[in-house]
């Protein structure tokens, strides 16, 4: 067990405003455990991404119980570290690294953290047929979760075909129980309607790209609609899936599940994950004012 | 100023039973300040002394807002700063180095330590003859803060006679207003009766070196007794003295206040000293249960 109080990082490019940070710090203050979490921004610092074993090996040295890694690092780490939990193996990618006395071990708390999101926020969510939009790091985590968790039929789509049907191949092979299909934005229109899910991991929808992943005409009420964008936690998809009669699930769940799967590793004790979703949002009614 | 909470490491050898780390914990603690103290024990790790350079830039990378450096690498990290202040660039050696934005900036709370602790502890005593057993890293901080403090002079016995030759010549050096010799054990019986002053800075009289540093018989009650030994704080030589009419000072005074000075530099706030003392000596009683 690391020692009291603990120290933990988050390496990435890019991650001032991250909310993980604040998060754990949180959590720790309510659990009165004395945690420090700091912000190593390589863009920041100028160092490279490639330059992360060097980043996990150094924070080892002065006394860092655990790291989480966000992007551009998450699949550089893998090569660096000393073991991988079978999760984080089967996705070649690592958000939590935890230093133990067997060495660097590897995490990754994206894949359970939206895993526990979809279970507890939209429990009994028919799972026959699922489309999911975004082939990316964060779409490889979800589809991932979603397949671990029984979905039947899952079909990947992406503005990038080749990107998509990569993903589709790779699921495929990790879950031969399961049908994985790559698919174009055009065919939405057909997929859609005849499915029970819909899963949104592009940015689309955040600050930055406002609008909507799809025409909203094709949500109906069957279907359950997940967005992991969380600024703002209620995007103009969920907006629409609510005026189609969809039931919904925000980012902010996977975002809370993530940072609490990470403490529970980090620490060995279990967050109040209802506690850690007030920090979260607090934390982003904060940024909005 | 460093962001809150404070995160602070101890780089050293064999550095397991230092004090300084829960002596600076206990009083954030009761200033109310989140504040992690990391021990980075380069025995331990099996990283070279001449290493020092590379921790001190990694640990500014991972966040670090200061570090206390100790044996054997307070003079080799003195090349590897951005800027020393003036204590520690006269003695060239450095215990605290601080992260700031003008970069790692160097200071010697030894020399400052001891300086408040002799002024504080032993109030108006008579500077105009000092004797000064110990001619190595400790004792070079030592000289330095009696002279600062106006030592008119100050003799250096050391067994070794060469190493107190250096010291003298350049203590003299840095201090011309002042008188500098260099002595052997064997002059004492003729150096201390005529002594206002006696600072004891070899490491006998702690727990495995046993004894005292001089015959007890050359202390008479005109003379004040400092020693830097602090484990065991009340040493064989403070005992002689006390018998022999002596005020006295024990280590534990400068060792509480370069914890203190550096606490300063890294939190911009006063600590309690008394109460930092009190952690410290409870410290102490605790390794003795």
């Amino acid at each position: 067990m690391p020692q009291q109080p603990y120290l933990v990082g988050l390496i990435g490019a890019g991650i001032g405003p991250s909310l993980t940070p604040p998060m754990h710090m949180a959590e720790a203050k309510a659990l009165g455990l004395d945690y420090v979490y700091r912000t190593i921004d390589i863009a920041e610092l100028g160092i490279a991404p490639t330059e992360v074993g060097r980043l996990v090996r150094s924070a080892r040295t002065l006394g860092y119980d655990a790291l989480n890694i966000t992007h551009p690092c998450k699949q550089l780490v893998v090569a660096e570290l000393d073991a991988l939990d079978e999760r984080a193996e089967r996705l070649g990618a690592v958000n939590t690294v935890i230093f133990t006395e067997r060495g660097a071990i590897g995490y990754n708390t994206d894949t359970s953290g939206f895993g526990t999101a979809f279970r507890t926020g939209l429990p009994g969510a028919g799972t026959a047929e699922v489309v999911q939009l975004g082939a990316g790091g964060a779409g490889s985590a979800v589809a991932d979760a979603l397949l671990s968790q029984g979905t039947e039929h899952l079909t990947i789509v992406d503005v990038d075909p080749a990107r998509a049907g990569a993903l589709a191949h790779s699921l495929a092979d990790r879950f031969p129980g399961a049908r994985v299909d790559a698919s174009e934005p055009d065919k939405l229109s057909v997929l859609v309607p005849a499915s029970d899910g819909l899963v949104h991991c592009t940015p689309t929808g955040m600050a930055d790209h406002p609008g909507l992943p799809l025409d909203p005409a094709l949500l109906h009420a069957q279907l359950w609609v997940a967005d992991i964008v969380y600024r703002p936690l209620d995007t103009a998809l969920l907006q629409a899936a609510r005026d189609a009669g969809c039931r919904t699930l925000n980012g902010g769940h996977m975002a809370v599940h993530q940072a609490a799967d990470t403490f529970a590793l980090v620490t060995g004790r279990s967050p109040d994950v209802d506690r850690m979703f007030d920090s979260f949002t607090r934390l982003l009614g904060a940024e909005a004012r």
